[in-house]
């Protein structure tokens, strides 16, 4: 077998076999094919895709690239949720105390991601003393013991994908839907939960523009794991805005907080955490009657269940817990600085990618893996999609350490919202559920 | 300007800029731009191809890589020929001493090829102390002098394309119109000659398989020709059997002697170093008028000036001019089988490839750059397309010195040669003249 013939079997659009998969990537990851020709065929697959069969091949092969997590007989009852990716996303925050709550184990294990703002690791972490350097061993115990643990993944986890990653980052070859589900499906199944959740994004804030192109991608997703028998579920779902008024670190573990001890009741973050609750009720055969599981998920938040678990969390994973009742034990910003509004009328829409950017200039994401992040800065989202501004509101606020970053990231955020003089139709945040 | 970005555009199938063209061939050249960008992008290429314009910027730019070779004032008047590459092609070895004979200068840079048979250099350097390790001023001086000299292409010319060739050959992206097109117009300006007459090949023995994607290729480098203001030629010509009888290295001479001697008057080699000469006579304003030049052609031919100027060029290139008369100074093999045909009919047609591929396992080509060729050994074809094979007549002899490949290589030419009951229509060597 030759890796020149396998790119060009790929170039003239025929689907390569299992083992020609195989062959390409062990020879990826034992450093035995140039990475030139493993950019070649990134580029191929952008052009010729992949189908359903060659996909799951692919995952296959990435997952045996390195180590597989085993918790043993806990796997199967295990419930893993991963996001491809959004702006002010701290559902995974808001989800896994309350699952754990409600009795379902969560093991999860995330990377340190790139990007405009943190990611939940980065989130977590601006807690002081929070540390999600846990080993397996470590995890494991935890989830026995508490029921919930969050971990970073080890450099052995799907040392392939590393590699692909790398080269479609510099080779224009991130954006094709084959290469995204076997990245995102690889990682959670070598992660070790037999039940996983994947949130599947659309919008400007994401990788998918469009919900057509999201459902794709989550359809190819469910049918990855039933061919390696997994239980997956994919949620399409909006990312059109930031999800929740908070984006930054340390911002958005307060909006967690107060979800999770009951203050929040209503928008985007409320919706996605009960639906998401639900699904993961259903998944693991607790409760399959979607309205008593919705009651029974708001009674631990209501009964306190769910902020005390988070409070076990934090303490466990060396955390400082007394964030929950004083957020001055967070990391704080130099400058809060409220911007009002000079237009009348109802948010029409908020471009998350603006949002993003805005916050990235204050420092609150990294471009690259040494980057520092400043876990005090971020932008509140004062008002949101469908509400009502008259001028002199405030709009948005800005928390930075740095006065002329404060001004860069208004120009985003200003740019950002959109008004209409009509109140518009509210959209929901999911677009749908595939099983 | 980031190369990422680059290949970003070409895979949208945007043209890129001339800048951007540059960027990139000079980030290749100066080796600050990783081979798995370089071949992230030909498969890009290979995918949505380039328009005219992004291919003579690329030409352009694979030139500037790289020495530029001048010849002075002696430029306008060179002629340098170069075909894309077949088997039995000693077309270029028939047609420059005729050209110098006729008052043309040539000067002729050739590569040491890869492939089944010898190039043009393996070709000549098969007359013992024939060399072709020429300075530019050597060359300079041979051709005011005698007014022919054909030399190795040094290192230092179009090292872009050599490095993108590499690339392209372990990635799957050698048969691209655009890049095949700069990369020969590129070496053929580099080397000096402002009129250049290029043979593109189609058929079972070349890269285009068919005449209409010849076409397509060879318009497009009388294109780029056109707008980097160099004068080029392009003639179409088939490929579909070896070109003359003789294939492999000394017994090409001994065929490109023969006819330049007078001995070889019909048949594919003198009908293409006919016309190739036709056109270079016109190209170069010496004579327009096609019957005129013809005569004139056959006229050297006959009066015995070619095969004396091409003892001039063995001499002047420290050959033994004595092969011309004495065949037995050149290499020898120590078998010579004469294969006979256990079929009647006519010849339908004979697979280039396949012989190719069998002077292949005699030893006489070379698969990486180190190889050594045997000279002396090859194939000669005794019948060739539209001739009448009585069972017993001989139908191709293997020049060989080892028993075990002289079987080998016989499989090969056996499956090469079809046959017919009725005498098939005789096809025209070219194709189509671009101009």
């Amino acid at each position: 077998m030759r890796i020149v013939d396998i790119i060009d079997k790929k170039k003239q659009g025929k689907a390569l076999s299992k083992e020609e998969i195989n062959y390409f990537i062990s020879s990826l990851a034992n450093n035995v094919m140039p990475d030139y020709q493993a950019s070649a065929w990134l580029m191929a697959v952008w052009f010729r895709g992949m189908d359903e069969e060659e996909t799951a091949n692919l995952t296959e092969a990435i997952i045996n690239s390195g180590e597989i997590i085993h918790f043993g007989a806990l796997s199967k009852k295990l419930i893993d949720k991963h996001s491809t990716g959004g702006v002010g996303d701290k559902v995974t925050i808001t989800l896994i105390p309350l699952l754990a709550a409600a009795g379902i184990p969560v093991a999860k294990l995330s990377g340190k991601g790139l990007g405009h703002t943190g990611g939940t690791i980065d989130k977590l972490e601006s807690i002081p003393g929070f540390s999600t350097s846990l080993s397996i061993e470590d995890m494991h115990n935890q989830v026995e013991k508490i029921g919930v643990a969050i971990g970073q993944q080890t450099q052995n986890l799907t040392p392939a994908d590393g590699m692909l990653y790398a080269l479609r980052d510099v080779t224009a070859t991130i954006d094709s839907v084959p290469l995204i589900a076997s990245s995102v499906v690889s990682k959670k199944i070598a992660s070790g939960a037999d039940n996983i959740i994947l949130d599947v994004k659309y919008g400007s804030g994401a990788f998918m523009k469009t919900p057509q192109d999201a459902e794709k991608l989550a359809s190819l997703m469910v049918n990855i794991g039933k061919r390696l028998n997994k239980s997956i579920t994919a949620v399409v779902t909006s990312m059109e805005e930031p999800l929740g008024r908070a984006v930054g670190n340390a911002l958005e573990i307060i909006e967690s907080i107060e979800f999770l001890k009951g203050n929040i009741v209503t928008g985007d973050i409320a919706e996605l955490t009960y639906d998401f609750g639900v699904i993961a009720l259903a998944q693991t055969g607790k409760i399959i009657d979607e309205t008593t599981a919705r009651n029974y998920l708001q009674e631990i938040i209501h009964s306190g269940k769910a902020i005390e678990k988070f409070k076990e969390l934090i303490e466990a994973q060396g955390g400082n817990a007394e964030v929950i009742e004083d957020y001055s034990k967070l990391p704080e910003a130099k400058y809060k600085v409220e911007v009002k509004s000079e237009t009348e009328g109802y948010v029409k829409k908020i471009d998350a990618y603006k949002i993003a950017y805005g916050c990235k200039l204050l420092g609150a994401g990294r471009e690259k893996k040494t980057d520092s992040i400043d876990y005090s800065v971020g932008v509140y989202l004062n008002k949101k999609t469908g509400e009502k501004v008259n001028i002199g509101d405030t709009l948005y606020t800005i928390y930075s350490n740095d006065e002329m970053k404060t001004e860069d990231c208004k120009k985003y955020c200003n740019e950002a919202y959109e008004f209409v003089s009509e109140e518009p139709a509210v959209q929901k945040q999911i677009y749908t559920i595939i099983k």
